[in-house]
């Protein structure tokens, strides 16, 4: 398997685009994005689990009743949610994309997000549609990427080849999510597309098993926004035997999936809002995988650790803090902690008390962009690692008035 | 039942002092706490449910095994926790307060606050002792307050007078907390003072029952202390007929006692590290009290939430998302939200959707120091309050450099 250009669009048969319809006031920044596929493909989907769910989420999952999909229509600057015509408005959005596609509107994804509770107006998007599906095209990656972003401030996007009973396929991803990122059971907008062939319910599957080390393990400030969703079409125009059972095939379409999946949260954590480094925390030696993913989640989401990581403060004791809280049934008086980056890795804790380390190596180490947190918990052979980032002025900036 | 004067003093039979003996390098910053009863009281405490505890807790747990307490010993700038040799220089600095006094070790209430992981040297303990005890007085609950706290930027006490059985009695406290502070039964350090009489047992049962309602409806940052305690001693000195059991004398006591609590959580809340606003979230109209404190204490612990208030900004789709995903069984459709302060009241969502407002109106509202939100359930008649702050530039920088 290895690492391919063209995000969405790196799977057969795949087009996409991404332009400025007028959601947005400033005209530089693009608002609407369109993937498609030239025939339907089977779709799966995983939602946000807040009880508070954006519209276009729920006429989603009404669209993927079937396991069919052809087209994702995605818009940037309001997230249709907690509005009283919200339903209706993504319907709209639904059809209007159908009728300038020629296909059905319960074959398209409508997805949405931005700020809450404001009315979406459907007006802009009616007039953008027809150059944005003009626009289609195997280069539209990016644009589309682009077209998706809020507060985000590079676009993401990964793809991958490998190869399935012989076939070479190829699937590729691309996601927004910068705040509100603290995902359970999904995160905030994933698109991924492949060719290979692959039955509805085996995707849905491969979904559900995914998330759980990656999207769920990633969390940028512990608030799990309305509009999570991750979506998966899969075209099979690469050829190969449709995947319908676990086995060989499956592990290895796992195995891509696994690969965009966790390019994604890597790039969403590291560029959190306001982020200045991307945090991950392994956790080895546990018990049972619960107890891995609970320590490595409460050390990434501990606003103490944040804090500290952007002071480059090699303050371990909020770590074993955050370790104690999380809820893990974690024998304190056998965990190790040390910090490791490009710059070395330097142990800082062991047995649950602080052993002598120099400050000037803890800072220089913590002085780099990618920070890693190893806790080895002495009891077992399991392991989890949660992505995050520092907590930063910035991120107090951007929140603070994210609306004016 | 009347606020008064005297802080933990305010009680008869009750002194204490506070004094710089040297664990701070900043000698304008006291950093040694003494309360002293002149008789043995009857004493109970909650701790921290964070795996990892204080070596001072483990302690002072021992010692009131037998439900009695004459002295707290308290020093600032190290929480004597996650350190080898910890239990036994809690056991030392007991044992040296004893020693000052003429009392029994295991009377003694010991507890520490400050960084965690750096031994604790006792030195400047022992070397303070006898000018600590030389300088107990009855107008020492000031210095007392001061020497305990560490980022908070004031001190923290307050007191009542209340009867029970025609017999007057005060109670009085004081409390340091700015950050971790996320209490799960009990906060940072919280010591309380009482001539009432009341059995140990029942003083176990007032914390504990007081506790659900205040200092765990509190949080700054999401993150439970590892040296969290509150304790509480009663000296009797007042001459009531002890409180043995449930009854109108017990119900005036929980009452005293709630004000002292509820006074205490306002002011670690509005202290908060780096805050600009005391946010305080009440939740009506819930189905059960489950659901009640579990949106209120969702809501304030909400990064989002806490940005938009420094921000003055009235975001409260934020609100309904933190609602949404705290795991409380509601019904989003029937939920209105208002936002509150000394400038007036102005409702923003109604059924879970916008309403129309002036964001001229809201802006001033939310300029105040002190806000609230208003959240209503439309479901039942249970309600709950929760206290937190915003989330401020301040908070990155002292946490952030919390060490150096």
């Amino acid at each position: 398997m290895q690492l391919i250009n063209g995000g969405v669009c790196a799977a057969q048969g795949f087009t996409a685009n991404g332009i400025h319809c007028g959601i947005r006031k400033n005209t530089t920044k693009a608002d609407l994005a369109l993937v498609y596929s030239e025939i339907p493909a089977n779709a799966a989907a995983i939602y946000t689990t807040n009880l508070v769910k954006g519209a276009p989420l729920l006429v989603t999952k009404a669209h993927l009743a079937n396991g069919k999909a052809q087209a994702v229509i995605c818009n940037s600057g309001n997230a249709n949610t907690c509005n009283a015509d919200g339903i209706e408005i993504a319907e709209k959005m639904s059809q209007l994309t159908a009728d300038q596609l020629g296909i059905a509107a319960d074959d398209v994804v409508v997805a949405s997000t931005g700020v809450i509770g404001q009315r979406l107006n459907v007006e802009p998007i009616a007039a953008g549609l027809p150059q944005l599906a003009a626009g289609l095209s195997a280069e539209g990656a990016d644009a589309a990427a682009k077209a998706i972003m809020t507060t985000d401030t590079i676009d993401k996007k990964v793809a991958v080849e490998f190869e399935l009973g012989g076939k070479v396929c190829r699937m590729g991803g691309m996601a927004k999510g910068s705040g509100m990122i603290h995902p359970n059971m999904a995160t905030m907008l994933v698109f991924i597309t492949t060719d290979a062939a692959i039955s509805a319910p085996m995707i849905q599957k491969a979904l559900r098993c995914d998330v759980q080390d990656t999207f769920n393990m990633t969390s940028v400030d512990g608030d799990t926004s309305t509009n999570d969703m991750v979506t998966l079409l899969a075209n099979g125009l690469a050829g190969n035997a449709e995947i319908t059972e676990e086995g060989e095939d499956f592990a290895a379409f796992m195995k891509a999936l696994n690969t965009i999946t966790m390019h994604l949260c890597r790039m969403i954590a590291g560029d959190g809002e306001g982020a200045t480094r991307l945090i991950e925390c392994m956790v080895t030696g546990a018990a049972d995988m619960a107890v891995a993913r609970t320590a490595a989640k409460s050390v990434i989401c501990s606003s103490l650790v944040k804090a500290a990581m952007f002071g480059a403060d090699a303050n371990w004791g909020r770590i074993l803090c955050a370790i104690g809280y999380s809820g893990a049934d974690v024998d304190v008086t056998k965990v190790d902690v040390a910090f490791r980056s490009a710059k070395g890795e330097i142990p800082v804790c062991k047995d649950g008390a602080g052993i002598d380390f120099s400050e000037e190596i803890a800072k220089e180490i913590l002085l780099e962009k990618e920070i890693e947190i190893l806790v080895s918990l002495g009891d077992g052979d399991c392991a989890a690692t949660a992505w995050g980032c520092d907590l930063t002025y910035d991120y107090v900036k951007i929140n603070g008035d994210y609306r004016t």
